[in-house]
């Protein structure tokens, strides 16, 4: 992500902030006012914030090259490599659209949003083609996108005799993305009204519809969190056994939701029910809105134990895990502990996006499939590291139904409802819809061109919706908990990197720039 | 069906017409009157209507029951027995709530259209119950909701040996239950503006917004379309080599787009291809919407090949059936017009939601299983006997996501369209996405609930789609095109009358039942 602080903030937004617009607004207040046609600055931004995105990806290939030079793997010279590309493409787009930058509008806040993320992914996917594993570039980018995106499906065999350099960089990918998505979700989507993401207008960007400067502070605090967060899992991690590499590697994957793991067998390797227990804690805290963190960190912690959307996720999480555990130890005879984390782990790792697996959780029995494969789709909170249709928009869609239905019944009365302190107007309730409409026409197209790849149906069904929703594993013997996405072939793999970044950037991101209106004059 | 000509017409809809409610309505008119609470009078006619229903359906249990006594069988006991509880049940309503009634409100309409069903399709049931096949009640029940919802999955094992009044009972239940779709989807489902039907009030019902008297002419002049339609398909099946009363059989199967047959294996158990050719005509039809039949007959067929929602669903027919041709000449070395037949007719099966089976298309190989799960919830033409999702719903949704990704480009600019000469505004969209979404929503809570009751995935998700669409029926060993429902548990079978019912009931219409505003004074 470019940071904002960096760029101008005024925008150049034409219309009416659509905040002011009611239902009762009289029509002649709708103007028809166009954005200002697209010039070449909205690309002068974005190739500017791809630069410093480049300049910066290389600093982070100096990590594992690190790790590898210490070691005295051969792999270093695979990242210094792929840092010395990185670091001349981003300085020469630096140097190219050096000068001051127009300010951002709404235009260049979608550019900005869904070409970066292709640019990165193709210069971060370069260790995993230059180094010794030596990844085909459908793999490579397939790694990368599954990386940044914190969906966490890997294409790579044998992690557990891999190059640490190498382990090192998958999870620095997700700790990236995850950060990233953290700051497109609180500070892009709802500057963009994406899928009712206008409900999570930040206090700065409220007072007057602009990305004001402030925004520099308020991403500041989200990265301090995040990194209080990592860090706090880090340590946790060591305390309970593991060694400080792993340690951070699986900080860094589960508080992005990403889902990584330093081993083929995942979290399962270890064998360690504490390891478990802390990574369901760090996992759920990935999956809570960030900026509830921050009224804690303002001395309002009511405001976060309030949140209607933390409430009905943890409810939504212990109603789905403590049946599970009760099936478990009752039909497997497992004890009651075990049954509880087991449920628990594989339940909070699925729902949170994040994908670690301790044990192939299929063994349990077809009757847990259809409810792993709906909360696969689910997703947690928004404004998290999470992926998915997410908590918020699962409320909204409760309410906007009992409305329709109240409305059918009683159609001239008119209801309103409100959600976090704003009213769900038509306007919201549409773009949700719109939202969840497009999340599961998506997953319907990406299975049919699955299973017309030659996929089972298990496998394309599930295999669609843990891109699209950003988690990792799917169901079925390719891609399960205990798989790997390694057999599947190429075509397979490139739509799986589309439906993953899809999901990442939530349709729309990526779906306007298909829009002839978007480029018109 | 209750004949609405049969009731006072006049309503008491209090709130004022929403079809007068436009985007620039100022607030001071949204006025909140709400209907006057109900009594014991909605009950009244819903009774008196369920009275005349099984009148009706006594009536049409003694030509089954004449078939068994001229064939020697005694199955006419079943059937005579039947008819007794059902007239006598039947009278006994009626003559209970004789006197002048009420008229129909908006609260009746729901009530009439939804419990019916259920009172209708308990008798219905008897017959199954009685008969030699000696149904079990929940098989009893499976194969009648089945029949009237015009699914079309079985649990009759041997149908080939059946006693022939049993089979013509059974086709019976589809030609009664395609009617009744076709009259509550112009007459009911526009009146209560459920999923966007609103769209399709009839002119009689457009001047002044309610029922009117003219609406028994309406219903006379549909039932002759459909009495027609199912006498030529009669007349082109017996021409093409079917016996009479296969002919009749398969007509009011085909017509209503129920998909119950005379034979276990389905149309494929004579083939012969004319059969097929014959079929996929009148499939077609059935899943045509009924009012520009009307046009045809008034002297205005432009309003028929003008129709979008007709021209859209031949092409995506044609657009999905023509490549599938191609697959099986190349892939499986069929004969060109054999191939296109047998994926014209099979694909016709499915999206009109018929659910003949021509073979087994679950061998033609697992990249054709997506496509045949996608068209199963797609559904025809509104209007039609067809269920699903329906073609002007995809096309309002296509519309509307245009129209929302437009919005997120120039959001202060207001982008008006019109379906069918009416215009798209917030209420319809939000209708169409309100359905769409239940629809969706519905099929993974079955899905979910069936994978808990131990099917598979493929059986569950397949299941739950095929009973939510009406289509019949579903992929993998049990319930595929080659299989039957028998084998499945009661409690999956009931869950799967329950998604039948809702799915024929276009969901809303049960779903308001729970509301509680539907029962407040």
């Amino acid at each position: 992500m470019a940071d904002p602080a960096k760029t101008p903030a005024r925008t150049s937004l034409a219309g009416p902030p659509e905040r002011r617009s009611g239902p009762g607004r009289p029509p002649s207040a709708l103007r028809s006012a166009a954005l200002p046609p697209p010039g070449r600055a909205p690309f002068r931004i974005v190739v500017h914030a791809v630069g410093w995105l480049l300049v910066l990806l290389a600093g982070a290939m100096l990590l594992p090259m690190s790790v590898d030079l210490a070691e005295g793997h051969p792999d270093w010279e695979g990242f210094a490599g792929a840092a010395l590309a990185t670091v001349f493409v981003g300085t020469a787009l630096l140097l190219a659209t050096r000068g001051p930058l127009p300010p951002i509008d709404l235009r260049t806040g979608f550019l900005l949003t869904s070409l970066t993320w292709a640019a990165v992914a193709w210069f971060a996917s370069l260790p995993f083609q230059l180094g010794s594993v030596h990844l085909s570039i459908t793999d490579a980018v397939f790694e990368t996108v599954s990386g940044l995106t914190t969906t966490g499906a890997t294409v790579i065999v044998g992690l557990d005799a891999a190059p640490r350099g190498l382990l090192l960089w998958r999870s620095l990918l997700q700790f990236v993305g995850g950060a990233g998505i953290v700051l497109i979700g609180l500070v892009m989507l709802p500057f963009l009204r994406i899928g009712g993401m206008q409900l999570f207008r930040t206090e700065s960007s409220d007072k007057s519809d602009k990305l004001l400067p402030t925004t520099g502070a308020l991403v500041a605090r989200l990265l301090g969190v995040y990194l209080v967060l990592v860090a706090a899992c880090t340590i946790a991690l060591t305390t309970v056994g593991l060694d400080l590499f792993d340690a951070v590697n699986h900080a860094m994957t589960a508080v992005s939701t990403g889902g990584f793991s330093t081993r083929d067998a995942s979290i399962g390797a270890f064998a360690n029910p504490a390891v478990e227990w802390v990574l369901i804690v760090f996992m759920l805290a990935g999956g809570l809105p960030f900026m509830r963190y921050l009224a804690i960190l303002q001395g309002r912690p009511e405001l976060f134990s309030s949140d209607t959307q933390i409430r009905v996720f943890l409810v939504i999480v212990l109603g789905v895990a403590l049946p599970l555990a009760a099936w478990l130890a009752i039909v497997h005879g497992r004890a009651p502990l075990d049954a509880l984390r087991a449920a628990l782990f594989n339940i909070v790792s699925v729902i949170t996006t994040t994908g670690f697996a301790s044990e192939d959780y299929q063994l349990w029995g077809t009757p847990v499939l259809g409810l792993f494969l709906a909360i696969t789709v689910l997703g947690a909170c928004t404004g998290s590291t999470a992926g998915g249709i997410k908590i918020f928009r699962v409320q909204i869609l409760w309410t906007a139904s009992l409305l329709y239905v109240q409305s059918l019944i009683l159609p001239s009365r008119v209801i309103r409802s409100r959600y976090a302190g704003r009213p769900i107007d038509r306007e919201l309730i549409g773009s949700v819809l719109s939202f969840v409409f497009f999340f599961i026409g998506s997953w319907g197209v990406f299975t049919v061109l699955l299973s017309a790849l030659g996929l089972d149906l298990v496998t394309a069904i599930s295999g669609a919706a843990t891109a699209l929703a950003n988690v990792g594993p799917g169901l079925g013997a390719i891609i399960g908990p205990a798989g790997n996405f390694q057999p599947l072939s190429d075509p397979v793999k490139w739509l799986l990197v589309l439906a993953m970044l899809l999901g990442r950037l939530e349709f729309f991101t990526l779906l306007v720039l298909l829009h002839p209106a978007f480029w018109r004059r």
